[in-house]
């Protein structure tokens, strides 16, 4: 069997449910990983801000993947959302991670991969979810484009539904709908970094 | 049959291949179409601005439809691109159209519609076409998203390949990929102005 080639890897919103699972799957495979949040981790940085970013990347050195598990819109009603809790989604979910891509792509290794996460509100809408969803589907399709572009480097997107172990606290607004397992969601994480797909949105 | 409701309608973008088609193809339909551009038209206001989409909606009055056919995203390798090109991507195509749904739901008839514009390149990507990409993503799935929230009202999306009248300009940007007629995209708008269908993505 081929021995597994170890990562570095820069892992940007560690500290929620997903980002602790993701965490865990990947050092877990033997990877190192560095850790980066607002307010937690090995790297102190705030990619919402483009030029933070950039520090960030400075700071951290040659790295073989980029995995980001954060990203925040406004949930409220259409007739409540303003201009800018669109602005805010479009900075706080996709502008942060289309950066980490388009920033990463001459520092990160030249067979290098970003793994970003959207979500089911990308194809399965829910009530005060405009803003989420149009974060969701603008970070899917740029994506599939930058693939094309970036090769030999790679990138594809996380993209679950409610995890299982959230139902408590968000199960009323996705009804009927399965939920997933947040270690398995973390699952597509591995196969993203790991795996030589690209362009590939991972539905979960 | 059921006789023809005539509606009033605004569109957004009339002076361009498209716009142009859908004002010969609503107009055809006996409709009175009320057309809004940055430098020419019946109403002159940029879209990209909220508040002249608030000052276009004062001036228009109640309007039954909202179609647009406007939008612009920068289009270079991504290499080249900025976090500025993504910002006025998101402002040019997805803010735009947002904003016309958004604060058109107070002001447009009770059963009335929006029809947005698209692009296949939300689906299938081209060479420095990132940023379109984004803004194309981001503008379908808030539609699908918007169209639970605003019902009995409905928004849907046009999102045609490249037109075959454009072929001469742009087809060695999309080789292999056939074209679509305007009038066929045009038709959609009909399609969507004058059928019962919302959330939907006409892909054409």
């Amino acid at each position: 069997m081929k021995a597994l080639k170890i990562r570095k890897i820069l892992l940007v919103g560690a500290t929620g449910t997903l980002g602790t699972a993701v965490h865990k799957a990947l050092a877990g495979r033997g990877h190192e990983v560095l850790t980066v949040g607002r307010n937690a981790g090995d790297l102190r940085y705030d990619v919402t801000d483009p030029a933070q970013i950039r520090e960030l990347y400075e700071r951290a050195g040659r790295v073989d993947a980029v995995v980001s598990a954060a990203g925040s819109t406004p949930f409220r009603p259409i007739t409540e959302m303003t201009a800018e809790d669109y602005l805010a989604a479009f900075h706080g979910k996709a502008l942060s991670q289309i950066e980490l891509v388009r920033q990463g792509i001459s520092r990160i290794s030249e067979r290098g991969s970003f793994t970003l996460i959207t979500g089911v509100l990308a194809r399965e809408p829910i009530p005060t979810g405009t803003a989420a969803s149009m974060a969701n589907g603008a970070v899917e399709s740029f994506v599939r484009a930058a693939a094309i572009e970036i090769a030999p480097q790679r990138v594809n997107a996380v993209s679950p539904t409610v995890f299982t172990e959230s139902l408590d606290t968000y199960g009323n607004f996705f009804p009927g709908m399965p939920p997933v397992p947040v270690a398995d969601a973390a699952q597509a994480y591995v196969r993203s970094v790991e795996g030589a797909q690209t362009g590939q949105v991972y539905a979960l």
